[in-house]
């Protein structure tokens, strides 16, 4: 099964991130062949006025990519705009695709009311599922590692391939979401992550900025006192011990130590950043360790593969739409 | 000034063609830097269910526009699919295209409402007007030959270029349309010139046939027998006469032939058919003169010379937009 991926670079990773999607990326890498790119056509669609850090933002985006362990051995790792034929592939798709079902598409007046300091009133917007659909057939990837927020495009990418198949020939698979258990996390101030709000911790830090954070987040708010009584379900922090691997016997300490009020959250916390850093350290090193020379090297190199499958691809798409002119070539 | 204009390769071209762009090509030729080409990637915003012939009419409207006098010498001639960044500058353009903008295009419900038995509903038919924009202004055209009922694109086109400019940085010229004296032409029937009431005279035929359609044309309702005065002003074959160019002494024949009954409608139709054997058989011979070898050639140079002004000008587009990547280039 092929497996098929990105993120808009529109900003630094936090953890989020990491649990959301990363962490699966790397699974997945391990048992099939992976594409993992930078969607930054995507990211025009709600920045299309703001453009001066998206070239920064891909670099550190694949950058963030390789520190949590995508191989660049096992995985093509690409920037979106760099390969022209998925610009291509959804002019091509716009053709058969109603703007009704654009239209329909939940997200579409979601994302619009949410965004409500970004122009999202333009065609780029309304046609990015479209766009995403390319993004996933021309590499006739079959597994898409997605939010349940996004299970619906890949819904209508599999009626893309579908009509496709249909109205031209055979060509692509049908691509199903590939979700995975991913943990419940909220902002260090108990509201939902949001880079606006500054609630997220970055995937990309040191032991210091960690500890800023991680220590005045909120905790069950009945354990006003050290002495008051806590419920672990009901405080943020115990969400991050669980997605950060907490072991049976520090579970079994935290809760009682909670609920009957033996551990301050301070301990709790402290506990929590020794189990954050034995994951995030690493990351942060690897990271630090990567030169731009390499990183370059990972984008030219991921790009050339990606090029050479999203030709080939197109070759097909040309045929079967009846649009294959290489017929011309080799007259001169 | 640079020209650019292109049609669509839906079918065989007929007279009104002729009358209503080729010939203004031609002589536009003469003094610009001209670009036609032929639009099958517009075809599929109305035909994308029905592709079987678009090779074969693109290579037959590239072979019209040579037989009618195209100079491939002092015109780049091209085929729009297989220049692959109108698809990418379409993208781009769309992210800052408001949908309500193109559903206010007039043409947008009219041709709607006209092709009733075409599937309108589709994204690409919704931003085909943004795809013309990117087809004008990728080579920086300056100069647009239309019909009336396309000055409104243009218009769009230059609101684009604008907002590009504002936008990014300073990159497009704001295109003219350029509107040529179009002789009004009806149908041999009468009506509206329309290949569905097979009213038309094909651009490339030969005298037979042609013989065959002139001599029933309508002519004016009051000249029901040879004897009964007629008027000019009210007769299609009149128009036909002033299309292709009848002599003042003749012009005075006719006149004075219809309007005192001195000639039968017979006799003015053989004089229009002389008059309309005499231009359009240069055009018949030059055809039937074409190998396909040549016009294959003259494709292939043309998608070149096209293709590297597209790059350039898509370079700048990138660079503009903080897209540019070509330092990734020579890392290895
Ligand atoms: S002890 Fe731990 S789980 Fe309990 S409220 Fe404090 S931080 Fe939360
Ligand atoms: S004589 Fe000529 S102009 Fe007059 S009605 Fe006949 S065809 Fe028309």
């Amino acid at each position: 099964m092929r497996i098929l991926s990105g993120m808009r670079p529109t900003g630094k990773l936090h953890i989020g991130h990491l649990f959301g999607a990363l962490q699966s990326w790397v699974n997945l890498q391990k048992e099939h062949e992976s594409f993992y790119f930078v969607a930054d056509w995507h990211a025009l669609t709600t920045h299309y006025n703001d453009t001066d850090e998206i070239i920064k933002n891909s670099i550190e985006l694949v950058k963030s990519y390789l520190a949590v362990g995508i191989d660049p051995n096992k995985s093509t790792i690409f920037i979106q705009s760099e390969i022209k034929e998925h610009a291509e592939l959804t002019l091509l798709f716009s053709m058969f695709v109603p703007v009704s079902r654009l239209e329909r598409v939940p997200t579409y007046k979601e994302i619009k009311q949410q965004l409500k300091d970004r122009d999202l009133s333009n065609a780029g917007f309304l046609i990015y599922p479209v766009l995403q659909a390319s993004d996933i057939l021309i590499y006739m990837a079959e597994g898409v590692p997605v939010g349940e927020d996004q299970v619906y495009h890949i819904e209508l990418t599999r009626e893309i391939a579908r009509k496709f198949n249909y109205l031209y020939k055979e060509v692509f698979p049908e691509p199903k979401p590939i979700l995975s258990k991913v943990p419940k996390l909220l902002g260090t101030d108990g509201r939902k992550m949001s880079k606006s709000y500054g609630n997220t911790i970055p995937l990309i830090t040191n032991e210091n900025t960690l500890k800023k954070m991680v220590m005045p987040m909120i905790t069950d708010p009945a354990r006003k006192r050290r002495t008051d009584p806590g419920n672990p379900e009901k405080c943020p922090v115990w969400d991050y011990h669980k997605a950060f691997g907490i072991n049976s016997e520090d579970e079994a300490w935290v809760k009682d130590g909670c609920t009957n009020a033996k551990i301050g959250c301070v301990d709790c916390k402290k506990l929590l950043l020794k189990n954050m850093k034995e994951k995030l350290e690493p990351i942060w090193e690897k990271y630090n360790l990567l030169t731009d020379n390499y990183v370059k090297d990972v984008i030219v190199d991921g790009n050339k593969k990606a090029k050479k499958i999203a030709q080939e691809t197109m070759e097909k798409v040309r045929s079967a739409m009846n649009l294959d002119y290489s017929f011309l070539k080799g007259t001169r």
